[in-house]
């Protein structure tokens, strides 16, 4: 019997529906795959999205299909599994259902896996003007736009319109922050003096701005330091305690009235939960799902959250686990293992224990910073090459590790970036739309 | 001192103008790098595009970076060499200068070679709503609507509907045709069962039509003939002698009435010359530039043509040489010493002597054709190693030769193609668009 448009045959195996095919949910559905429950994934992407290296994408280092992996054949194993690119709007807790953008389906289980959004903060001139760094389609955008802004510098003759189209501002001294301003300061000293002779690159300027007194706050003092003293290898500019107030697609203002001249704003501020609409009020705090030791949601039995957009609030961790990719893949592993013990055996839930295995940042080439468990701390080349290796390592599917690893090699040893394509589907010139052929 | 918007020096050295960063002006332009003119070139996309390979690139075989090479960095050895992202709409030989999407310039020498694009002799129905295959944003497009198309049939409950989402049409029995009707009838027995196993795909039907009584006219009817047999293992239909004469975006009708449904025409039928106006009429037959065989215009001493758009009519070519990117390249290298022999020493000019090395086209994996001088034909799984062989090494870069390796041997022993991937600026589903974000 199938189901309205969705298509989904109802058995007699209990049914787990999973919002989101990134980190966790692919986890989830990867560890389920064997077990007499039938699977239904939503994502509105058919590819699971290796975000740790979109900055990579963004910056002509990596061709987009390296970080991606299509859901189908990741998850091609399991016998009674479902994909569904389509949006979920609405769940409907009281009638065990959700509405998506291709009709409503009920579940026995829900799994929200739907991770995090760029964060704006309620900033509207920033979020109309500003490239965020989420997704792929977006580091395609950031990548095509900045290159067509060093297009356009050099048929500039007005020298402060040209000086906006070369400098790059970066908000937010996270880790996506910092990496795309290494590896902007990479392009700025080995690429484009090489493409762009025409252009005086000494006064294009790269500002990292970060609101806090210090970058990597979420890593030790050590990390931090070592990550200001790279930065500055790479001349990234760097402004501390500072907040941005507005942008309006050419000059930003500090909040000190301070005015930065800018063309492109790279915005990696902040993020918060993917919310869907329908869950009980008292369930969503700071735009996250609060969940227990199981990724139960709070007064709920048969839903769950995992990943970014889950908070399990305890006393070690007040705010939630880190938002980062570790938390979801052993919160999707556990919460298979729960599911089974439910649906199977009817035993005793494990509580969600995060053992932090430690955190990578990378700055530009031969440069790294790493914090191991134990106050193990150090950074350059020998970080640098573990942070290589983890990702190398995580990353799915081995088509992927190989491409990714030719592009490194060669990166390493040209100074080049080979993907340096303004791919549009329509072309623009700063005057007019010229359509496809 | 500088002119317009365009930005480029006037030196006392001549200036060449080149129209085009495909297989001849790339070339024309690498073979001047140490020579005594100032070289600008206008393409309107940043990178040049190796086409013989594009058809892997909407097949998911390929990323379509791996087919790309930026201009700016294959041609950064130039000294006195300029690039624009621009369209030239207009020449004007009288004043010796060229109207572009930036503003006009000057030249004492103007090389067209801005190739050829689809010819839809016409036919408005299938320019509306066809594929073609000639530029990367096209390839990304056709393999997104592909890959969109199944993930709407397996939604789709009424039969018939669903077979026009699964059935593929190819109009146009040239290499580009028979090429990605291999890869497809690949991707149909290897990878959409694997992807798909909601969906029954033996219904599914792949048709390669042709209007000619054979496939690949413009090789030896040996080599027709393997065709055939190999799209036939491949499970394509082959219809031949006949003519499309209109498609609506599902139904395809050919010229005898005949009907065939199918969301999806590929349009590799035909293609044309890149005529810029402002030529003399005379110069112009049949949508090519008529050149002596110096690659002169007729009619002009200062402008050129070479490649698909250069029509060098004789007695052994009654219709100029075949559209090819050898004869591009060949033109381009010679055309690059007779500018040389013009500016630098005032000597007499060498005519264009094609010598044909042979043709190839592949249908699938193991399976290619090769028309070699001399009256030497094979196919099979020899043909097929030659064929990947000479591709490899004609593309540019070596970033670009590795990655595709590498996606090769992982296509080849695992019967995959990675990059399955639906990556649209904005998603489209079927009731409505949802915006990034």
């Amino acid at each position: 019997m199938y189901q309205n448009r969705l298509n989904i045959p109802s058995t007699n195996q209990p049914r787990v529906v999973v919002i989101g095919g990134g980190f966790g949910g692919m986890q989830l559905i990867k560890s389920l795959y064997n077990s007499k429950v039938q699977l239904v994934l939503f994502d509105k992407h058919n590819y699971h999205t290796f975000q740790p290296l979109l900055y990579q994408v963004a910056t002509a280092g990596l061709e987009p299909d390296a970080i991606a992996a299509p859901l189908r054949r990741i998850l091609e194993e399991c016998p009674d599994f479902y994909f569904r690119m389509a949006e979920v709007n609405h769940i409907h807790p009281e009638k065990n259902t959700i509405s998506t953008t291709l009709g409503e389906l009920d579940y026995d289980y829900l799994v929200i896996a739907n991770g995090s959004k760029t964060n704006y903060f309620g900033n509207k001139s920033i979020q109309a003007n500003s490239f965020p760094l989420k997704q792929i389609p977006q580091a395609l955008d950031l990548r095509s736009h900045m290159l067509q802004n060093f297009e356009k510098a050099v048929l500039e003759s007005d020298q402060e319109e040209q000086e906006a189209l070369k400098n790059i501002v970066i908000v937010g001294g996270g880790p996506t922050g910092i990496e795309v301003a290494g590896a902007l300061g990479e392009l700025k000293k080995h690429v484009l003096p090489r493409d762009y002779p025409e252009l005086d690159l000494k006064n294009m300027r790269i500002y990292l701005i970060e609101a806090t007194s210090r970058l990597l706050g979420t890593m030790s003092e050590h990390a931090s330091k070592k990550a200001s003293q790279y930065l500055q290898h790479f001349e990234v500019q760097l402004i501390l305690n500072k907040l941005v107030k507005h942008y309006d697609g050419k000059k930003v203002t500090l909040e000190d009235g301070t005015t930065l001249s800018s063309k492109v704003l790279i915005w990696a501020a902040g993020v918060k939960g993917n919310i869907i609409d329908g869950l009980r009020p008292e369930a969503i705090q700071n735009s996250r799902i609060l969940v227990d030791a199981y990724n139960r949601v709070q007064g709920y039995e048969d839903i769950f959250a995992i990943g970014d957009v889950a908070a399990m609030v305890s006393e070690q961790h007040p705010k939630g686990h880190p938002m980062v990719a570790p938390v979801a893949i052993e919160q999707g592993k556990l919460l298979a293992k729960n599911l089974i013990r439910m649906v199977e055996e009817g035993k005793q839930l494990q509580p969600f224990k995060y053992i932090d295995k430690g955190s990578l940042a990378t700055i530009g080439r031969n440069r790294a910073v790493v914090d191991f468990p134990g106050g193990i701390r150090f950074g350059g080349f020998f970080a640098w090459l573990i942070w290589m290796f983890v990702h190398l390592f995580s990353i799915t599917g081995f088509r992927n590790k190989l491409v990714i690893l030719a592009n490194w090699i060669w990166n390493y040893f040209t100074y080049d970036r080979g993907t340096r394509l303004i791919i549009r589907p329509y072309i623009k010139f700063d005057h007019e739309e010229v359509e496809r052929e």
